[in-house]
């Protein structure tokens, strides 16, 4: 073989992936801490999810020391953890633009490149992605192997779940790999975390016991102490109760648990793995951020992880940043209404970090519930409390919100019950890209009955509309933007705001934005420049409610501007816009030009927010030139 | 007591649900056949779902024997299985106007009983909405019992899976009773089927075997012959592999499997039960239909049935109807289309009967794929296989597609993969009511990128919306009506449809129907009443495709006619009509009155089909309505 092993590294010297089957033990050892290296210096200017990628790079070298991405497909569930597999699938030259626009992408991602067999981002989809090729393998009379790889908080998810029962009902060839390490992004939960656990499973061991004493006494002529048999038959046994049964009743044959840092070790079982048949489950134990002692030591901060020092694990600071993050005033406002109401319940999806009920759970943990990645079961777990008078708040991002539409409108909204569904990262997320954008929850939630849906101009209203919430007999969606508000204080005690009634906060004389959440304040910026610019006045309106739409007066508005801008966060179809069009066309109202700025009729690539907000138009620069468009073309 | 044992029968002399706590075995008895008796006589007459109701009448007087729906929460899934819970919880006397507009609904329903806990009809959510209440009992300090009873198919879907799994993490007390009658709708699939059945776990009982041989090679001094040991060891362990251990994997207790026709049983178990702490799965096996001969030996054509002739099970005549039913046609255009093209595969979730793909299943066995009740996994799955360059089909009713919202989105359409989503019930499916409507799905669906969505004028027309389908390289989403075609015979060999071109069907003068789907033929019914009678000329547009929606046509017709109506059998919001609005925009057709007719902003109601049209304004004589009030009022 010809790997290029000088100064520069084996890892740029690779050519292809099939490379990695040359390379002997020591090589890939090597290969290992050049790729931690990498991994840790990219992450660290860039930001990105480094706990999970360092937990993988034996296992991924193991897996292409056996399998061949050319032939054989890999599918990483949700791909968070797929940076070493980029690194030796042909991205090691571009793995510095790591999450930067136009560079590589943090999840796999077919368009990539061919050694991506399928695009992730969201958790779970893995299992059944895989069954569906290997259904096509057998189908096309092939024989290449399909590999899905899965983390153990993946496995709460219902739909790995019913990938698992097909996979056993067919039983095609597949391997499934189980990446546990005890860990999904926070902690993991749920009842079957003790399988994915080193634990054994200690209730069937107490049965056990109890069914060697009765059967010994039907043995009548024991030779020997019979206590000591006991203890015997004990050892024997312990081994038969393990995880492995889990999986052995999906039909799957079980093998593990494994050291998931011994890349030899690995690799071994992974050689006797092909030649198996039927879907076998191979159980890997494996340290999240292995080899960075800043991670290892703090996974859940370095799951997803800004940009930082390297030598340290400290957070790089950018100067003193005094604005807090919609996250933030959620969780400090949920718990303030929740100390003066009792029926708040907080519901979270294996996100307690990342929605700011973190610290509503330590001060109420009995009325905080983490149901692991579970969003469909979260919102109808939501509906059952809410039947007994409880008022549930569901916060999830609005794109694994995604996941809960069909219990959103039946279990929910068809019974017209007061939950309160919190969508953080409504609209774009900036580098984690499309599978992760907010792209479309407005449009998602419009049509669906009973629900109020709200979007705030800034924190404080955010604070408004929970306050609003909490004091609504009925359902509620409120989506905010990921990252930092205005500035704008939240009240001590936020007043409910009038259902259906949005603010106008600058007249004008020449034409109306109707802006929507995020998009108020650029709007307002916009509005501000054109006028210091040119003299033309145009009116801003804070929307506020997409449901019920502030009907009165937006009628009132374009009636009297005749020129309408409508401005969100959001897909333009079926979105924002879209319902001000119909309102307009329902009461009657012609002869009004209007404009729709928003997400267009494509995926949104990743970069930065700032950058994809540019790009598409409806950054304040953005709305202030179509707005000067339509006064000058 | 005060049971009112006359002629009449006990049935009707009952005041309250619990009344049913004091009747003796023998009236219990009775009971359980004057209730089939009536749920016979009415499913005969009014349709509806004969067999899981008539299953579980022995488990529904065992549960109300023991617990009381006043206090205790019973939670019934999917509740196709609920009619016998009607009749003892107050809705006896009007059971005769079961499913029928204005009457009993063939569903659990908040809003028609107090006893009602939780509204149903999508399959899986009971547990989840039972862990709620559980939780909310907890939270309140309150002692009340709460019961899911879910049958073994519904445990095939995630989200029963997800509400499990919190439920032995929660430990609350909780009762799930498994109605285990080895079917879902159609016969049951998935690995995990062999837990539900009857069947040890062979596996498990082989792997045993082994282990006791080789315990016993450890245990030196043994009396007697270690055949006959080894045998006695197997038959004291068999009962330790049941079913049991994969709830206990779930930290439930196990209880059962128990004959779920004997009442005084069954009562004696939640009995004990009753005193039982945290979470206890009760096992109980019943035969679907039991009780009405025609109905046990043909319990799927019975789960849901039309009328029929109850001495005999004979489904009733009502006349000659040479019209095929949508479904047949679907089924029988995807054969056709499957023998010429190899890379069709064709995928159902758990109803291969009522989406027309049973025909398709035995002409192509391997290319027909049953996920069960799994619409998440479906839709993962197809994109799994379309990655591989295969084309497959997936068939599942609108409102249940719901499920799957997150997996068309981030799983076929962000990769643009070819996967066809057939869409049956899209519209208003008549007596099931609001939960089983496809009042959704084109506002659901029309903001998703890469996604072409279509709905046929008639069953020929269907055809080729699934050729297209066939030969378009990308997602599809194809949606059409429950019930019966206008006789429109498909073409042999169908041809494509040009993407994004809809078909003057009328020409005109006064004004524009722009129509979809089901309601082509309604507004063209209309025009040309409305013409005879007024003489008004009025165009209608067969609009064929949401999106990419016929821009070009559109606009020159709003800009001829200048009155556009819209009429779909979708929600208003985000709908058909709603996009028509968004390019009249975007395209600067001002002006132009558009009226939309479509499904309001609530949720529709059961009746039939017909009633509900007509009663929505949008059947031909309402859509004639609306158009001559815009002339004349």
């Amino acid at each position: 073989m010809s790997i290029d092993n000088d100064s520069q590294g084996i890892l740029q010297g690779l050519k292809c992936p099939a490379d990695v089957q040359d390379l002997d033990s020591k090589q890939l050892v090597t290969l290992a801490a050049e790729m931690r290296e990498v991994i840790i210096d990219t992450v660290a200017a860039n930001g990105g999810h480094l706990a999970p990628s360092l937990g993988v790079v034996e296992l991924t070298l193991a897996l292409l020391k056996v399998f061949d991405p050319a032939e054989d497909k890999v599918v990483w569930d949700v791909g968070h953890q797929a940076y070493g597999y980029k690194l030796l699938t042909g991205r090691a030259a571009n793995f510095g633009t790591l999450r930067t626009m136009g560079g590589v992408s943090g999840f796999p991602k077919m368009s990539e490149s061919r050694y991506d067999h399928f695009g992730v981002g969201h958790s779970s989809t893995s299992i059944s992605a895989a069954v569906g090729m290997a259904k096509a393998r057998d189908l096309a009379g092939k024989d290449n192997k399909v590999v899905a790889v899965i983390g153990d908080g993946s496995m709460t998810a219902g739909l790995a779940y019913e990938g698992l029962n097909q996979a056993g009902d067919l039983g095609s060839d597949l391997v499934v790999v189980l990446n546990d390490n005890e860990m999904s992004i926070s902690r993991n939960v749920g009842a079957l975390s003790q399988f994915f656990s080193r634990n054994l499973t200690k209730s069937w061991m107490v049965r056990f016991k109890k069914d060697v004493e009765s059967l010994l006494k039907h043995v009548p002529k024991i030779g020997g102490d019979l206590a000591e048999y006991a203890r015997k038959s004990e050892e024997a046994f312990k081994h038969f109760f393990t995880p492995g049964m889990l999986f052995e009743a999906f039909r799957f044959n079980y093998l593990g648990p494994f050291d998931g840092h011994n890349i030899d070790g690995l690799a071994g079982v992974f050689q006797q793995v092909r030649e198996l048949k039927g879907p076998i489950l191979v159980h890997v134990l494996t340290q999240k951020g292995k080899g960075y002692e800043p991670a290892e030591t703090n996974p859940t901060y370095f799951h997803g992880v800004g940009c930082f020092e390297p030598e340290t694990g400290e957070a790089k600071k950018f100067g003193p940043c005094a604005l807090a993050s919609y996250t933030d005033v959620f969780g400090e406002t949920l718990i303030r209404q929740a100390e003066t109401d009792e029926r708040i319940v907080a519901i979270t999806a294996a996100m307690p970090e990342g929605t700011g009920l973190n610290k509503f759970a330590d001060r109420f943990p009995d009325r905080f519930i983490d149901v692991g990645i579970c969003e469909q079961h979260a919102v109808t777990f939501a509906a059952g409390l809410a039947t007994q008078g409880f008022k549930p708040v569901v916060a999830i991002y609005s794109t694994f919100m995604q996941r809960s539409y069909d219990q959103i409108v039946h279990d929910v909204c068809l019974q017209n019950l007061p939950v309160t569904l919190c969508l953080d990262r409504g609209g774009l997320v900036g580098e984690d890209g499309p599978t992760h954008h907010g792209a479309f929850d407005i449009s998602l939630l419009r049509h669906i009955p009973n629900l109020v849906s709200m979007a705030p101009k800034d924190e404080a209203e955010l604070a408004q509309m929970l306050a609003t919430a909490m004091a609504h007999d009925g359902p509620v969606a409120l989506r905010y933007p990921r990252g930092v508000g205005v500035g704008a204080t939240p009240a001590e005690s936020p007043e409910p705001l009038p259902l259906g009634e949005g603010e106008l906060l600058r007249d004008g004389e020449d034409a109306v934005i109707l802006a929507l959440g995020s998009r108020v304040h650029p709007s307002l910026e916009a509005a501000v420049e054109i006028e210091a610019e040119t003299g033309k006045k145009v009116a801003v309106f804070n929307t506020r409610f997409v449901r019920p739409l502030p009907v009165d007066q937006i009628v009132e508005l374009a009636g009297r501007f005749k020129t309408v801008i409508t401005v969100e966060e959001n897909a333009l179809a079926g979105g924002f816009g879209s319902a001000v069009l119909e309102t307009l066309a329902d009461q009657g109202v012609n002869n009004v030009s209007v404009l729709r700025l928003g997400l267009p009729d494509a995926f949104v690539e990743h970069g930065k927010q700032k950058e994809l907000r540019a790009s598409l138009g409806i950054d304040k620069a953005g709305i202030k030139k179509a707005v000067l468009n339509l006064f000058y073309e």
